[in-house]
């Protein structure tokens, strides 16, 4: 693991730009906020990419240079190029940390690393949301007691489309009447993966003080452990293999090449 | 799940046209020696597909007249189309069941469904491999006691690049000094996946009795509970939501479409 | 698996007793209850059995002779013998189901099959809960829909400290603000373990509908796959030892007993 | 988590006293090998204890003093008390770390935590033994490579009757044909747990570097994330509750104590 934690927050950022509600909660965007909260907490070297950056500021350069790698998207989804997603997803699997916000359930990199389609229940209704922990050890809830509330969210509500996480650590209950597994974690290749359910665009999710402990949390958990390129090597043998039938080849001798 | 369960046997079926060995093993292709050994369970209906069929015998007809779909290739997965790959792995997310075969981890279907690199170390040396049951009460070891051997088989070592198994039933001791997670179950979506390492062209592995009852146990296995379609509803609330500040909209009131 | 599958239902049975509010509503005990809904289902055999029976109505026979068993307790867990405790861990480890009901969660059998405390936090207020089902592709929820609603129950509140379930198939929004992992699968040596929230005693909880077809189910999904006595056999070598230094003994020579 | 991290190897220490060839090995117990060479990691705080001490040394104040119990034990597990066992459990659940190397697979704290039999086939032969790393990015197999070697071991094979661990990051090939899963982590209440096959008594197994390695690994990986002690509270609403029938009782109004 790089010291300081390399971060790089990705986001769509187009809501921003058009929509004036949206602006005035975020007027340099949700990930310059999300910076703003993540700068302090000391060992974290922050870096913005975006969208209509060039290679949507996702090059290999930023990619390899990156250890975790947070993502919000919602409207654009489809516009982010299958190559830029398989860049990110082989880096995951090397041992880069994943951690994915809201809207981004449907985004490529999400569903590419998951096999599933993240499809779920919604509503916009700026309802009241309560995030309760259901592991108090873990080291993403660290700082966050029994549970916290937003006052004002989008609902998602199971069933939601995931594979069962390896640990399940925030269950959400809405006011209309709906439940989600709201904080989920997943090991990938080498890489992990976090998903984290609030931050609806319209409201000042990411401006809350638990809402940025549980991502900054989330990053330390998230940063790589190991740095590993993926191989599938012909491999010699450490015991001796006995002889064979001539049929099916000599003991030991490898023959044809696998890739 | 259909009475009879509707199985469609997929082989890349180029080794058997162009290798003498492997077509004196399977002169009709491994498919159909498969076929011909599952059909002697009473309730299954097979149909065989291969790569050089059009769509690779995989139309939206078939796909959807399918209840599991079983997978062998080795030595052309880039050739299948990426559309027939998003057309299997979204059957199998609406229940339908898939059974991977040995060098069919490195095929599109399975990295898609499982997010992972799927690689593993390797070997062809016709050695001894030896299955142990980890799972004696599984619907698939069912008849298959504590393990069984491969006089001749190609080598899979680990670390095998997957996410961990929902369970474990099979894992494999090598002549030449190798383990392998050799049976490994996981739930995607609705429908269910079957890894099952055996199954080399050189050899008469699919010949192989117990190999063919864990085929034919994880076709019952992987049968559909259920068969629905995606969906990601807008949804009305359950409970009344109380008054919101104008600033985030009106309790209860959709605001936008989100798709 | 026998036929019919053979259920014997354990009730506490002293709440029926002592508190008018539930005899009124389940004059013959809880379980007589439940079996007249199990007995809708063909295949099922249901017997009945309590904490005032001798041997709990948990005799070797009994035990022995039962596929599936159904448990709730309340205000006399520690009245329960260690001994019947024992007798029946055995059982479900050889392959016995065992479905454990809402105030089960403290029995003694449910925590010594899981190893955790089994705590969470409670409240009775007679109020609303919601179950919502994330599986519905599983046996277990055949026939419930997306959620079903019980209009007065107590409430039990996360963190439930029990090991992260195998499978995950109902979690509850209350009315007063908390959530629970409702419907939890465990598999343990070869038997199946589920949790079912629902069923407090002052409550005609199971009187209702969903919920008799959720334990219903239940009982069919638990069903023995396998019945094996635990062993922990020497066993001898599969393959040639070589030689060894007289320091460790001789190859393959067994040294001692190890029970 | 304390600083520097508590710990305390528990040995049974009975085979050192009676058995020369063992004495040989390990002249003050196998535990006070394995402290020497924990004592070379910077951190760690070490403390011997062993079943013919009072309360086995393991006092409350012990217990509640230790981050992480080591804990080997083979011909005596029936000889530790009862409460001993609770005592431990319940400071595991607490959040203390266990690891549990060997034989201790049959203890009391190991069947107590998991629930499960624990049993498995073994033969005592001298065979080689080698560990297959599956895990190179988790903390416990830092600093070994794709697999080690122990020359002289007891076989243990699988089936080996434990819950599916949270995560596998061992397996065993044996010489003699078996496999195992060799390193399982789990998760209980706030507490790890990591089991460790190797280090049978009559070989030099503790003497080695890497099984040094990975038991010291282990205790930096298993060191608590949280202490805290099990409650089941009476939980006041957090949402307003509806007017109730009078039959089930007023809303909010809790009506009983259920301890």
């Amino acid at each position: 693991m790089s010291t300081p934690i390399r971060v790089t927050i990705w986001n769509e950022f187009r809501h921003e730009k058009k929509n004036e509600a949206v602006k005035k909660l975020y007027p340099a965007g949700m990930h310059a906020t999300l910076a703003e909260a993540l700068k302090k907490r000391p060992g974290l070297e922050i870096r913005l990419a975006s969208l209509d950056d060039a290679e949507h500021g996702l090059t290999e350069q930023v990619v390899s240079g990156t250890d975790v790698l947070i993502w919000w998207g919602h409207v654009a989804h489809s516009e982010v190029k299958d190559e830029i997603v398989t860049r990110v997803q082989k880096r995951v699997l090397e041992g880069m940390g994943l951690i994915v916000l809201h809207s981004g359930h449907f985004s490529k990199i999400f569903k590419r690393m998951l096999g599933t389609n993240c499809s779920l229940k919604w509503r916009e209704a700026a309802e009241k949301e309560r995030l309760w922990n259901l592991e108090p050890g873990h080291p993403i809830t660290q700082g966050i007691g029994d549970y916290f509330e937003l006052p004002n969210e989008e609902m998602y509500g199971e069933r939601f489309d995931i594979p069962t996480p390896d640990k399940l650590i925030f269950v959400s209950w809405f006011e209309g009447g709906e439940v989600f597994r709201s904080g989920c974690c997943w090991e990938r290749g080498h890489g992990r993966i976090f998903y984290f359910r609030p931050g609806h665009e319209t409201y000042p999710t990411f401006h809350n003080e638990n809402v940025q402990k549980v991502i900054g949390n989330a990053v330390f958990w998230a940063a790589p452990r190991i740095i590993q390129a993926d191989s599938c090597p012909n491999y010699q043998p450490l015991e001796k293999i006995a002889p064979k039938d001539a049929q099916f080849g000599k003991a030991g001798v490898l023959q044809e090449s696998k890739l």
